[in-house]
């Protein structure tokens, strides 16, 4: 049995609490800051225009072993970034949005894995997208800046591996969109991913999806402030549109179960005797917990990053290219799988995650597929659900098995 | 056997084709007018405001009989009308949104029943409401319109009862927010009511349903051209709030199934070799469906109606003064039932039919319930599945039968 010990050298990017900070709870990365990764290679898109060069934010957490063959890609969902573990050392010291995923001692455990974090092209949390520079013009890209594609971002991704000289990663995975980009580096760049791990994503939007995102986008796009996508150069935000277009998706994010046992039909504030306010203001607790998550989300959220990612949702269908048949598609894949779903996701219904298990298992792949019966909709591939974890923990120690990386060693806390 | 034979005469507000009309279908009540009843005594809101005057809109098909014991009340949802069967003898001569279900041998059958369609108060119809002149100021209501609950439909429509000397109603009836209304008839006026039908509805809006209406709500009252409400006095009009409105009920009307089946991921317009348009126009058939739904609605519809039609779906909730108990609550009801509900309909699931039916039965209520399997979602309870109009055929003709109405008979169309 090797322990790989823990030590604050040893985590990549991460850092020992600096005075005034608070504590590393156990179990955590510890302090962490994001690298900046510049390519001056041109990247070709989907679209035909091509990105002279382009930048991307990067966290890193464990230690890239001598054979370069523990590092694990963790791609992320539409409104996260590259910080998926561990306590942003820039204040407000946000914790990652995986953290109860990836850190030492957890399912994806940082003392046996490198785990890499990394913001897609496009978003707007330090890669290049709408909201930085066009050098050719000295104006922030806005509008301007290409539509992009699942492919795309991992055609981006690549030359990350590349500069971390991972010639194959140990994993590949997400949640949701981040989902789609691990089926499609699985698909684009079969000899470098050993493992796949696709939780709570589909292989293709459906109408009803699309036609979400589209309300979304509707919600932006006539928004006064939205000044065809240079409401930045104007000096305006179209909060409105990311407030409503953000509610919708919020929506589509948990279960009818989830919000009826969170919210019900609580009032916020009612008269006396329980009597309705009779206006249309905040009257039951639902609408202002949603109006809290779309003020929020328009305030830190780009709002061309919100369109450019959804229809890079909409446009992700790998059976595209091959009349609709799934199995052609992922023919190429090597990887091995690790697919999850939940009962209650309405978003990315199990049955999305059954079609692409049984578009693997035609090509013979080796497919580990968990339906979890969780409440908690879409948005528990976020959450701890102890069995949901156990899975993917039970997943990352046999790759680590196979890879001779030692076992999980519970308890750490080094940082702490 | 007795036959009730139809005449043009005999269908109330209905008359004969006109030159240059096109001619009735077989089973229409044909061309049909709206009458305007104005009630001048005060009615008292919930909200304790009082409207000391109204007019509801109203349309009529076929002919009450002697006892007055044959006349079914039809209640509408969101976006419908007083106009529920036959064809709009004004231009463009627009069919009834439940003409399947009334007329001349149909369902509910007009040689037989007296029906009556009737505009909610607060509605854009010809009811009044926002749109209306409040003769306090002379000006449209607008904004300052008082929020209504469902209770106020009933007490408003109370009065058309009475002006028709209807006593006591064959049946009242409705899907949706007008099952809500029927549901309320039931417990409000118990003697008043023979039959209850309540298609694809439910006693109360679940926090889900609430946030899709906080939503649309949101994308109305953000809109710039609301202008709080008195956008009409400021020759404005909301319409890109009232499609984004319009677009998330509309998702919500449909089950996932009917829009895969319909749209899918079929591309609008598709460059050469399928390629997609990399913009935020129309890509995907179910994107141009849907902005057509919203920007038709936003041309014909009323804003502050529609926030008020969704603020009293919002409030419905007779188990509220009943700490939550929905049997308590359905007590004072003494009309036998009907409950229709469709197994694909997400906003108000067959569960929400099945608690009323437990409610009722606790009651010792005579309760029907059918739960069928229709793909449509929502919207089915409109549409002509055979399972479900024929349970309801048949239910009418158990009232007929009761009331010593006579049998239906299948093949009319005189006046076509």
């Amino acid at each position: 049995m090797t322990i790989i010990a823990l030590s604050a050298d040893s985590v990549g990017t991460a850092s020992a609490p600096q005075p005034g900070q608070p504590p590393v709870p156990t179990g955590s990365v510890g302090y962490v800051s994001p690298q900046f990764l510049t390519f001056n290679e041109p990247l070709i898109l989907a679209s035909g225009q091509v990105l002279p060069s382009y930048t991307l934010a990067v966290e890193t957490y464990g230690q890239l072993n001598a054979q370069r063959s523990n590092a694990v890609l963790v791609c992320h969902a539409l409104n996260a970034s590259h910080h998926v573990a561990g306590i942003d050392a820039a204040p407000p010291h946000q914790t990652g949005w995986w953290d109860n995923m990836v850190g030492p001692g957890k399912a994806v455990d940082t003392n046996r894995f490198f785990v890499i974090g990394v913001n897609n092209l496009g978003s707007c949390f330090g890669s290049t997208g709408p909201t930085t520079i066009n050098p050719a013009t000295g104006q922030a890209w806005g509008a301007s800046f290409p539509l992009l594609t699942v492919e795309d971002w991992v055609h981006a991704q690549v030359r990350v591996a590349d500069y971390f000289g991972i010639e194959r990663f140990a994993a590949v995975m997400g949640g949701s969109l981040g989902g789609m980009q691990a089926l499609s580096w699985a698909i684009t760049c079969p000899d470098r991913v050993g493992d796949c791990v696709v939780v709570a994503s589909t292989a293709g939007l459906t109408a009803q999806n699309i036609a979400f995102n589209e309300v979304a986008r509707r919600a932006i796009l006539t928004d006064p402030d939205f000044r065809q996508g240079d409401y930045a150069a104007q000096g305006v935000v179209p909060l409105n549109g990311l407030s409503v277009a953000r509610m919708v998706g919020h929506i589509t994010y948990q279960s009818d179960e989830v919000m009826a046992s969170k919210f019900g039909r609580s009032q916020r504030a009612p008269g006396p005797d329980g009597d309705y306010r009779y206006n249309y203001d905040v009257e039951f607790e639902v609408e202002s917990y949603l109006r809290h998550q779309g003020e929020k989300f328009s305030r830190y959220f780009d709002a061309n990053t919100y369109l450019l990612l959804t229809r890079a949702l909409d446009y992700f269908d790998p059976a595209r290219a091959y009349g609709g048949d799934l199995a052609k598609a992922l023919a190429p894949a090597q990887a091995r799988f690790l697919l999850v779903s939940f009962t209650t996701d309405w978003r990315f219904a199990p049955e999305h995650s059954r079609e692409m298990v049984r578009a693997l298992l035609k090509n013979q792949r080796e497919v580990t597929y968990a339906e979890i019966d969780a409440p908690h909709g879409h948005d528990a591939f976020l959450l701890g659900d102890v069995r949901y974890h156990a899975i993917v923990q039970g997943y990352y120690d046999q790759i680590a098995q196979r890879l001779g990386l030692g076992e999980r060693c519970e308890t750490t806390g080094v940082l702490a």
